[in-house]
């Protein structure tokens, strides 16, 4: 039978963290889907002092404290990309890649998207726009598709894609080195607009505009309604309470994700609250 | 011109702390109450874990890092017992035993008393019961006075009135060595109600009564309602928003004093939430 974990933490940065060892504290069996950086927000951070009792620190220099604090946990982050997560009633299916995960619980903690979305994204979402470049690849054979890459974990999908594709754009969002296949065609420029009638046709940039079939769009987290249909969502945040509870029966949210200020202090906070009524709602469901 | 600080905090525990080096970042002026201890609550504890970045230290270690953190950013903890604050419309009057605040804004984190008050108590505030002996002293030359003490800063309080009084009781609510003056008479006794028709008569203990002019409970918080009058409080927990506002404008809670669960982390993303809430007010209202 099939694992069935007690809570499944979406999101490594402070508030997913914080519910995690707060859970292990709890005796809970626990999945963390997260990064390598634990969050790409925190290792950016030139200095950080109100995070109380660690002061003067680089953003890189408190994700060390955090990483040792897991690591004496032993709490190890899974690095597979969440999907979409499902309501099956008695228990979440939480769909990545290539497999899937069920457990009793969910906390989310996916953090803020500060970029908006880009024009016709959401329209021809499902429609030759996607979020997951791997998942979606085999409709892809011998096809033009553009990879819009916020990190460089996008890099890693984009050459996954460029072996099936017939052709592979690349826009990087940042400002790196690159590390991409040859095959690949990098494009430096300014997306504008996804345009197409019933499916997606072309992709308007600043200075060109290109046709393609599909439009990857790799952030740090998709939204929150399309990681977990049904959520309430209010002012472009998940919608919680005091207990940070959703409107979904056993699923929690904390951090930047339930709305401002964002912070590490009130992430944290969050994310042991959202635990500890998880671990209630899984005493009582029992 | 009496000095008007732009926010004032009312306890020194982790809500207070997060808050208070949040006001100083965004460069507000403010003044905190507290104790040396910080946290009479966070020293005792034998082991902390899940406070993220810190694990396996005691209370009073964790209570170091947040000392230092507070001494690197020149912030000062005033020793001063706060009696009554009241809301004056443009402003807020911080009564203190011998001289009075000013500031334009309140951040409550007071933490919680877990003992329930005793039978009587609430009736006879004002009527004889008090919860501040060095400020009505002088009402109690050559009377009756028990004391009943939570913490051991109540004996400094009960030495000084028992040199007015005719005859002063001590009742301990914990177990240390007692610090107290001779003619001070020690009950270790357990209250059961404090009784007497307009005014205090007698104290009832477990194992025998005493006629008494006043009672004093020393406590190392007095509920919110007392505090600052108008208050809405919600089963014992100040109530908040998620924006830590309470039903008084410009006038925040974070902390245990807002309900469970009663957490660290918890703690210090509310009182970040409230200084940032209060930083946001103070803007509003120049």
């Amino acid at each position: 039978m099939k694992k069935r974990y007690d809570i499944a933490i979406i999101g490594s940065g402070p508030a997913g963290l914080a519910a995690a060892i707060n859970a292990k504290i709890r005796n809970k069996s626990i999945v963390i889907f997260g990064n390598k950086d634990l969050s790409n927000k925190l290792i950016k951070a030139p200095k950080v002092d109100n995070y109380l009792g660690l002061y003067n620190l680089k953003g890189a220099e408190l994700k060390e404290y955090f990483q040792r604090h897991i690591d004496y946990m032993n709490i190890k982050i899974n690095y597979e990309k969440v999907n979409t997560i499902y309501a099956m009633g008695e228990y979440f299916a939480i769909m990545v890649n290539e497999k899937n995960y069920e457990a009793k619980s969910i906390i989310l903690a996916t953090g803020m998207e500060y970029n908006k979305s880009i024009k016709g994204e959401e329209e021809l979402l499902g429609k030759g726009v996607g979020y997951c470049a791997t998942c979606d690849a085999p409709l892809y054979r011998d096809k033009i598709v553009t990879i819009i890459g916020y990190n460089k974990e996008a890099e890693e999908e984009a050459n996954y894609v460029s072996e099936l594709a017939k052709k592979l754009y690349y826009i990087p969002m940042y400002n790196e080195k690159y590390n991409l296949n040859l095959s690949i065609e990098l494009l430096q420029d300014k997306p504008v607009e996804i345009q197409g009638e019933n499916k997606v046709e072309k992709i308007i940039l600043k200075n060109q505009e290109i046709a393609t079939d599909g439009v990857f769009v790799l952030k740090d987290s998709v939204a929150p309604s399309q990681l977990i249909p049904g959520i309430e969502v209010e002012n472009n945040h998940i919608k919680v309470n005091r207990n940070m509870e959703t409107n979904l029966k056993g699923c929690f949210a904390a951090g930047d994700c339930t709305g401002k200020p964002y912070q590490y202090m009130k992430s944290v906070g969050e994310g042991q609250v959202a635990a500890l009524s998880a671990v209630k709602y899984l005493d009582e469901i029992k």
